[in-house]
């Protein structure tokens, strides 16, 4: 077998593709721009690698000050283990013997764990499998807009929390959200008023964790949360421009791609389709911006092809052959796709890193 | 690190979610009925492997009596024929010097290897590649509706014909095309004109591929084609059960998933999200179809979550903890996230399948 990765020091025009690329230098500023902004307002922050799966991202954001990383399932949380992150938050409700036991032993083996919980029966399966010697800590889950998992009222949130501190192998440590939607004075209202029932009955709630990538630029209007979670900030694509989260010149992730049909006039084809963009829209009608070429849709994708219709492009779309960069409407599913990942800056590149995290199924 | 995959024996209740599961009956029945018909037409089957990427399942559609079997990617093929298969058709134009060394090498250590072009560049680049000595097979590729790749009419395919038979190094071995839309009448319309054309130039055509597993079962509306190639009909999924292809107990995948919160009334939660189902929607307007439970609607994917509205559920919806069957939209999509299959007869483990070329780049 050949070999299909770059080595370093290879011109970027010479990468095979389909390929997504990472500009170090708009990586390194991403990462440095969302630590001085949270720590500026008095908030630990806490990346979530889900976006990037790779290890030595992770370092350059714990070197730029996140206090700790935030993974979405325990086979995530066992790679970062491996690698020697120590301090790992699991944003979901787990469940089920295997999976606990599993949990059980990664509480064991690194110094900071913790998880979510938003009902009784995921606090039982927690309660029934952590001990007083080495209990695991837990913060309650909220739904503040988001209606994806979470209680639903600060009454709720407060009765989980006491059923968490009144197990014994449990330590409840604060409340958490996903804020996808509902807004900050909503979110700040629901963390506040949490807090005062809990307040009421004596436990402490020292931990109140905000999150997203939109959300980012605006975490300093919910005063209350203390920490804040992001991930896509990290190589940012074309839904954070519209989110006005950051400009075109901040995106750090492009796929190469090659024109490699026009046959017909006004329809290009593209080597890179739902196996290297995948189809995620988020709201948007097409699937991913060609860079200089705004008229120009991807109106389509196969698995292997993308079809772009060229009808309201001004100026000459690249021939048969030739190559373009496109925009993904969502990075974080097209790191999911590859097994490494190709690092570059001023056109050469510096580096291919495993997606650690790629793969692994729980 | 714990191994993730289970070993043969598992009950399938005990595998962890979420994870695509192929059902061994249902899988040998699609290979067995998909052969017999196109047999039965007097043509050759010629499996995409694009599907489950397994050298495994290939091998068994080579001894149901496939003729070869048909890759996407040169590096596909690689792997492919690392695992000994020895007649691939690539339907890919191929560009580019380092894709074409590789090709170039690919034609050297297998039996039949063949291309397709559909331009007078990439026809120039595989003619500046070969020589006579071990010519390239290559076929023109028409689009007879699918709206993608491929010359749009008889008198480019025979002119584009006529080029690769002109080319030392190249051998012209027929037509293909890959009718997604446009109707077995169009595409019988468009093979007999362009043999005709051929003919009056004295080309033989002796391969006319035609393609789809949605048209797998109207192959005979093509008489002139020699040759039907299909890849999702080996599972099948909730696109093919709409197309007519098949019915629901003929879906060979199913994606085991967990109920991880019911947050609110009518509104549950599974941890299939868009890592295990993709955001392929192929037409539909939610993201998979819960077994047994046709009212509930998966209406929102994030990565490890699906949000399903029960809303138009009659009967009790599974509760936190509980396991849910999901029938992707598309399966090929979802093979090639995971890298291994697990596969199952009678609610039992069977074996379980490196997915042999997933993550394979160019």
């Amino acid at each position: 077998m050949f070999n299909p990765w770059p080595e370093a020091g290879m011109p970027l025009d010479q990468v095979a593709t389909p390929m997504p690329v990472i500009d170090e230098d708009r990586l390194a500023a991403n990462i440095a721009r969302a630590q001085r902004y949270v720590e500026a307002h008095g908030k630990v922050f806490r990346p979530h690698i889900k976006t990037h799966k790779i290890a030595a991202i992770a370092r350059q954001q714990l070197q730029a000050g996140a206090v700790g990383i935030n993974c979405q399932k325990i086979s995530e949380a066992e790679v970062f283990a491996d690698a020697g992150f120590d301090d790992i938050l699991i944003t979901y409700n787990i469940l089920g013997a295997a999976k606990l036991a599993r949990l059980r032993a990664l509480n064991e083996r690194i110094g900071r764990l913790a998880v979510v919980a938003d009902s009784a029966t995921v606090v039982e399966g927690l309660a029934g499998t952590f001990e007083a010697g080495r209990p695991l800590t837990v913060l309650v889950e909220c739904d503040t807009g988001g209606r994806r998992c979470g209680v639903q009222t600060p009454e709720d949130a407060a009765a989980l929390a006491e059923k968490i501190a009144a197990a014994p192998g449990l330590r409840f440590a604060g409340i958490l959200t996903y804020p996808a939607t509902g807004g900050a004075e909503r979110v700040e209202a629901f963390i506040v008023r949490t807090m005062d029932l809990l307040a009421e009955k004596d436990i402490a709630c020292p931990v109140r964790s905000n999150g997203g990538s939109p959300d980012l630029f605006s975490a300093h209007l919910v005063p209350s949360a203390t920490e804040h979670r992001a991930g896509t900030y990290v190589y940012n694509d074309r839904s954070m421009v519209r989110a006005g989260h950051c400009t075109a010149g901040d995106l750090a992730m492009h796929i190469l791609a090659t024109v490699v049909s026009r046959p017909a006039p006004g329809r290009a084809v593209l080597d890179c389709g739902s196996k290297a963009l995948t189809s995620d829209l988020l709201g948007f009608s097409d699937y991913g911006m060609i860079e200089g070429f705004e008229g120009a849709r991807i109106v389509s994708l196969s698995e292997e092809h993308a079809v772009v219709d060229l009808k309201d492009v001004t100026g000459v779309f690249p021939g048969v052959g030739e190559r373009v960069r496109v925009v993904p409407n969502h990075t974080c599913v097209v790191s999911n796709l590859f097994d490494r990942m190709v690092f570059h800056r001023g056109g050469v590149v510096t580096r291919v890193e495993a997606v650690d995290a790629r793969g692994t199924v729980w």
